[in-house]
């Protein structure tokens, strides 16, 4: 046992919308702190605690004792999706705070890690002054999850390769059921400020193709970028014109020139959350009146408006039991490698995955797990950078580059193409990697 | 090479909504007219034709030939999600199953295989009597294929188990996810006027949990039950009000007492399709309506509505890449078993799966292939039995033993239960397979 460690007891908590693989960072604390004997008779660490409910739970004294979970219980524990511990959408200012830290007092926790994104992160960071203010002696630590990616350190998020995943998944497959039966999809995709997860339906064009859009989703709309209807109306008669079909993506989170979501104004009854939040998951709004707009403004077909259907992915997206191999791994390191920081003297900090691989074509990707200040993630939020898109409706190489190996191995698919039926005839029909296949294909 | 064989040309075509499975079917009737020697120098039947978008593409003459497709390109095929044909919507009547006959004639079409539900099987059975009728020495096959399990003889359809394997996943994830943040979740299901892939949610539930609704979703809505609203939010608000949350699933088909679906009373603009039947897939709308529903009339937490979210599960249900293994296998054999009969000397008809193996508990599934009419399944459809619902909002115990064996495996997951604390505390926390846990379990 280190000698840096303080007489005591440890808490961990989860935040925020859940994700596949936030279970995985809440194993990982536990083994952080049991490699240092926590929760073992002559531990110096002696209990493990998990919040019920995030910090909700640890003011009203509900926690749960994780010292003596069974090696092959955590196990399971870790491959299941959503937070175990429950979640809170509470977002503690300092009275709320400084209750936190009563109770912290009160169960003698001397190690703090709560699993989240930014709000999270500004919890910890306020606990963590409280505490110094007050010469609590507390190791305070933030472990990093969101699927919209939006923290503003790292390559990139725990939660997010696994949604990323999902969702080019879903796309792929989505892409032919529109081709058999074409006509016009609309997607809605999670992300309320960053366009990440909607950029990452791209990755279900096929691999060879990069940016072209002969493979859906054709179109990509992010809230990085202001959604204008009528360009909008346009981008899609024009690929329903030249295709006889559009495949859309569209970010949950697309937002007017004001940076007003086009949701918020879509909703006569705001459903906010704690936060202040305006509800845009769970509900099919968007996506209903986005197929309103072209039913009304695109040339009829035959007499009648064109087929258009829209589904919004949902909280699937973040709980899909497929999570990222990528994703899975890290998750797992960024709660071991919080509970070794503290375990080893660091009192705060938030940790962030750095990529040592360059963002380039068929890279071997590598990682690495730094410590980072809470301040430098607290409240904090990050938007995409413009090199990752293409125009107002694509994504670029570059961000293909970047994403894809993130997301793991996907399998791929063959198709009977129209525009390739000599190939198919003479039996001669194959991959042919370098070329972008013609527009026209059946699919 | 049989001597039962006609020389001539063979087509295939695949129509109505795609499933997962679909090109098993297609790549199963095209092995089963290769082992005739279809497609080879000497073969007696000389082209193996695709229809592109069903009879659509017959009557235009746009026909792929599949005579010569490497097999490793059709193995990966079979296993794409979606019609790679393409498909169609169109609902011949007896002058357009006239061009239909027509355009085989032209083709010398001697072999007719269409893969779909109970209006392709109508198809087939116009086609083949009016080539009966005209002495047109044909043979002409149905090979059925659907998610909502309606076709009106047979255990169950290609394409069910895949989508019911789907849904039991999805809603496993997403009661977790409803469980780390409470509230009242919704989901709405495919199912047009059978209820079955609804019904399957209750799969999610633990294994051992049977019928009892700890697990979500613990109410379940399906259009064989007429649809009371009032009743609904009774529900509801008992389940709410017992453990603080609700998981529901609800089908996009349910109806009122009049058997008019909910969501076209909803509809204030409604989208229909060439069947003339009302859009009830790709929109958000009866979904959002329910939230809004349970937003009104239950009574405030804290002075606001309680958080209701909705999901609508969308296309995803019928091409996410992930089949069960025996819906694969089965939707391969009866395509192959079709080639087969009509190889063989059959001159009609359609392909059901009969199970062998009793509806029980941990009955080890067996099935065969068996020829039935066409005029059996041909515009007829079927609802669940009652034997299979259990009151008006939740299945029984023999359904649960009919879909098990279909969905093919799924991973358990651990959860962290409040009222099992004591057991986590002291490390003795394991699953007890013959105890329903206590509906407070955290989650």
């Amino acid at each position: 046992m280190g000698s840096n460690l303080i007489h005591g007891n440890a808490v961990i908590g989860q935040a925020g919308g859940p994700t596949t693989v936030i279970n995985q960072s809440l194993v990982g604390v536990i083994e952080g702190l049991r490699a240092e004997g926590a929760g073992t008779p002559g531990g110096t660490i002696k209990k493990i605690y998990g919040m019920r409910f995030g910090v909700e739970g640890l003011v009203k004294d509900e926690l749960f004792d994780l010292s003596k979970l069974p090696y092959e219980f955590m196990r399971q524990l870790a491959v299941t999706p959503s937070a175990a511990l429950g979640s809170t959408r509470v977002k503690p200012d300092e009275p709320c705070c400084e209750r936190i830290l009563a109770s912290c007092k009160k169960h003698n926790i001397r190690y703090f890690f709560y699993i989240g994104g930014n709000d999270t992160a500004e919890t910890c960071r306020i606990v963590n002054e409280l505490a110094r203010d007050t010469g609590y002696d507390m190791r305070c630590f933030h472990v990093p999850k969101t699927v919209d990616n939006d923290l503003a350190v790292g390559d990139h998020t725990p939660g997010f390769p696994s949604a990323a995943r999902f969702v080019a998944k879903a796309c792929m497959a989505d892409f032919l059921d529109n081709a058999a039966l074409p006509g016009i999809k609309i997607n809605v995709i999670m992300g309320r400020h960053a366009g990440y997860l909607t950029a990452a339906t791209a990755l279900a064009r096929r691999w060879h193709l990069g940016t072209t859009r002969i493979d859906g989703p054709q179109l990509i709309y992010v809230p990085e970028i202001p959604f204008v209807a009528d360009r909008f109306v346009q981008d899609v008669a024009k690929v329903f014109d030249e295709t006889g079909r559009c495949h859309i993506a569209v970010s949950e989170g697309i937002e007017d020139g004001e940076g007003t979501p086009i949701a918020a104004r879509l909703m006569q009854q705001m459903g906010t959350d704690q936060h202040g939040n305006v509800q845009l998951s769970g509900t099919g709004l968007l996506a209903d009146e986005l197929s309103r707009l072209l039913k009304e403004k695109l040339a009829p077909v035959g007499g009648k408006p064109p087929r258009v259907r829209a589904d919004t992915f949902g909280y699937l997206q973040r709980c899909f039991p497929d999570p990222a191999p990528v994703d899975s791994r890290e998750a797992r390191a960024v709660g071991r490698k919080a509970a070794e920081l503290a375990t080893m003297g660091q009192t705060d900090g938030s940790i962030a995955i750095v990529r040592r691989s360059p963002i380039a074509d068929g890279a071997l990707y590598s990682s690495e797990l730094i410590r980072v200040e809470l301040a430098e993630v607290a409240r904090k939020a990050r938007r995409m950078p413009m090199a990752f898109l293409d125009g107002h409706n694509n994504v670029s190489q570059q961000f293909l580059y970047y994403c894809r190996p993130l997301i793991g191995d996907i399998q791929r698919f063959e198709r009977l193409q129209w525009s390739r039926r000599k190939q198919l005839e003479t039996g001669e029909i194959w991959h042919d990697e370098g070329q972008p296949e013609s527009p026209d294909a059946l699919d």
